[in-house]
């Protein structure tokens, strides 16, 4: 048995919040392509006691604000106590949907910024919380019930470098042929068992061929495709209907609920959404609509680990499935994804991630804590998350959000600066 | 910082399984009329470290085998691995709904039999855990929102005494004045502010009558009416229509999602059920419905503490109300009750409860822990439930249990020992 652990102990003391950027390539969506540098917050919050927690959200500058403005009211909380972290932060945080929402990049509409908020700061206690006990994350959501948790391999067509460098090392996949090669190549070194390819880009002729293309390449790996809403309800019918028998889900092909729920009395396969079902209320209105058959939950913006598994509960309750989004992340999301999918048990499709996006050299983590085998990364089973802030990786990423000057994330506008008439209004198709 | 907590220490090393039994008056529901003793099962699980977790449960015969059963299953497992628990219980544990069920009492209808089980165990693995690191269960739920939970006088019809014996020291309430008295008494020893009333005893008219009494008796508590569906349709909507104004919540007064729906469309009060939504894959029908406005949890038969939490953020979800479902208990489920409620943010109604019906000498738990006050008890603040047993009260209730002979609540046989023609078919009116 522990000693006691004192409620004193375990209040929080201080919490240090760190912006950084990584290199990222130009990988192209519905509203653009990835700027050279995605940004990340790295939260720490240190106990009396001396534990440290990790958190890691987005970094633009909106939401950063909202992140300190938190970091100020959290002093002398019990990291036990994460409803009281949650009524602090709505305190502070507007709870308004638009603010520090990055629209440019299509990927968080609607979610809230206090449950954003919250989402960083829940992951850093819970770290926490596993450090004081000497308990992995997951045994504090139930346990793990598989010792490895699957990825899917996410697929990007990109340029074959940022303009005015040198090409990155995948090189431009623009056509079928390009992303069968990055396909093959993603498969080779993580092993994955699921492919998902990010469309919005190309005509949907173009997009279909690519899935065929890869269905040829790889039979026996589920296909998804996610073009960020950027086709019609009737352009979204159409494809699903050409990729009928050829898809596991259909994610995001349109906008809203009532047009997902459109496309979902005319398509055979499940759809998938991690754009009109971004919050607890959008809930009601997709059941009651039948909209969407998959969730994909993401602890960035659900308000943290715990929510994220009262969402994979009302997924279960009320017949839907899940799986889970990726934004560009660094090792403690990926620390966080882990866990809180080994601990869902409902949790049974390959979770998306960005990770082999990111150069091995950029990262804030101590190294050699996560091996891609067959797709699949073990469940850290240290305390806590299981990962180990490096300090001087740190700097070094912050240094580079500090030199990089890019504040808010704006795939539209660098996307203009190559093409000044591109035009991201959806649907585009 | 406290020392790591080994995951060897936290495994379960030995479990104990103890049927009681606790004198219980003739208290008066739609199915009849509660037997002189009232039977529970105590369960007690021991890890390796040598730490004690407690879980309190029904004491029927069906129920108990199931709960033996399980018992034999769960050496080894590490308590913090609740999913663990639960799948060891799958197993063993038939889904089946009528398996242990009550169906005489009119309560546990169609709730899951390893749910029922996994209930006990789930408290007793949080209990564990609590005591192995110094924290309330309260901490493991996220925190307490309050410190002290508000619970709901539960008012009876009933006779003076069990046929045969003295009456006891509340006496007969077979009309309004009686049921008035009753009601003064627990206001003035307890403080409750809300007052709930078992109906589906007399015809409906002198049920309202009743109701109205207590109205002009006590003109400022919160009133809710539970006849246990034993009415119809037509008079459910009746009796609603009647009390206007008058009820806070109209629970379960027909039976099912369909009939409750039908009630629901034309009263104006909130339905509010423990009867036809009971277990999760109940609730899409009747969201779907909008069939009930409220729902009375009970950790006892919804699987856990957590998974009542999953309810709870279901409930927010889905726009309905939470209040909490009592049957006869002891200390251990008072005690895991008020932790529940203490860290559930939106369980805003007073809880039900049977305390005020037992004796002060029947209980299972060290004494000195419950003071209610205005209604309410302060939440336990030490380490997992905060209840220590005391092993002579458990073995003078267990030796009751072997002497009193009831092994299966059954409130129609009962009754139908004094009045053979008893027919508890609903509905009755
Ligand atoms: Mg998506
Ligand atoms: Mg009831």
């Amino acid at each position: 048995m522990a000693e006691l652990v004192s409620s004193e102990t375990d209040r929080i003391r201080e919490v240090r919040v760190t912006p950084v950027a990584f290199r990222d390539p130009p990988l192209l969506n519905s509203s653009g392509v990835h700027e050279p540098f995605a940004l990340r917050t790295i939260i720490e919050i240190v106990t009396e006691g001396g534990v440290t927690g990790l958190g890691e959200t987005y970094g633009d500058d909106g939401h950063l604000a909202d992140v300190r403005a938190a970091a100020t009211r959290l002093t002398g909380v019990d990291v036990w106590d994460t409803h009281e972290v949650a009524r602090r932060i709505r305190e502070v945080v507007d709870g308004d949907t638009s603010r520090g929402r990055a629209a440019s990049s299509g990927v968080m509409t609607g979610s809230r910024a206090a449950e954003r908020v919250l989402s960083a700061y829940e992951v850093a206690c819970l770290d926490a919380q596993g450090h004081a006990i000497g308990r992995p994350v997951s045994d504090l959501l139930g346990g793990a019930v598989r010792d490895r948790v699957d990825y899917s391999a996410y697929l990007f067509y990109k340029w074959a470098g940022h303009p005015g460098e040198e090409p990155d090392s995948w090189g431009a996949a623009l056509a079928p042929d390009g992303l069968v090669a990055q396909a093959r190549r993603m498969v080779d070194d993580y092993g994955f068992t699921a492919l998902k390819l990010k469309g919005g880009v190309l005509p949907p002729e173009e997009e279909i061929a690519t899935i065929h293309a890869l269905r040829r390449a790889f039979p026996e790996h589920p296909l998804r495709i996610d073009p960020n809403a950027a086709w019609s309800v009737e352009t979204s019918i159409r494809v699903g209907q050409e990729l009928e028998g050829v898809l596991e889900y259909l994610e995001d092909p349109t906008a809203g609920i009532g047009g997902m729920a459109k496309v979902a009395r005319e398509v055979s396969m499940p759809l998938a959404t991690n754009m009109c079902v971004v919050a607890f209320d959008h809930l009601g209105p997709a059941v009651a609509e039948d909209a969407v058959q998959v969730i994909l939950s993401d602890h960035h913006f659900w308000g943290g680990l715990v929510r994220s598994h009262l969402l994979a509960g009302i997924c279960e309750t009320f017949g839907m499935g899940l799986s889970m989004h990726s934004n560009s992340h660094l090792g403690i999301s990926l620390a966080a994804m882990t866990h809180l999918a080994a601990a869902t048990p409902n949790l049974t499709y390959a979770c998306d991630t960005h990770w082999p996006w990111k150069l091995e050299s950029e990262e804030v983590i101590a190294p050699g804590l996560f091996h891609f085998e067959n797709g699949s990364v073990a469940v850290p089973t240290g305390p806590g998350l299981g990962v180990e802030l490096d300090r001087d990786a740190l700097a070094r990423l912050h240094e580079q959000y500090v030199s990089c000057g890019i504040r808010r994330r704006d795939d539209t506008g660098y996307m203009r600066r190559f093409q000044p008439d591109y035009d991201p209004t959806k649907p585009r198709w």
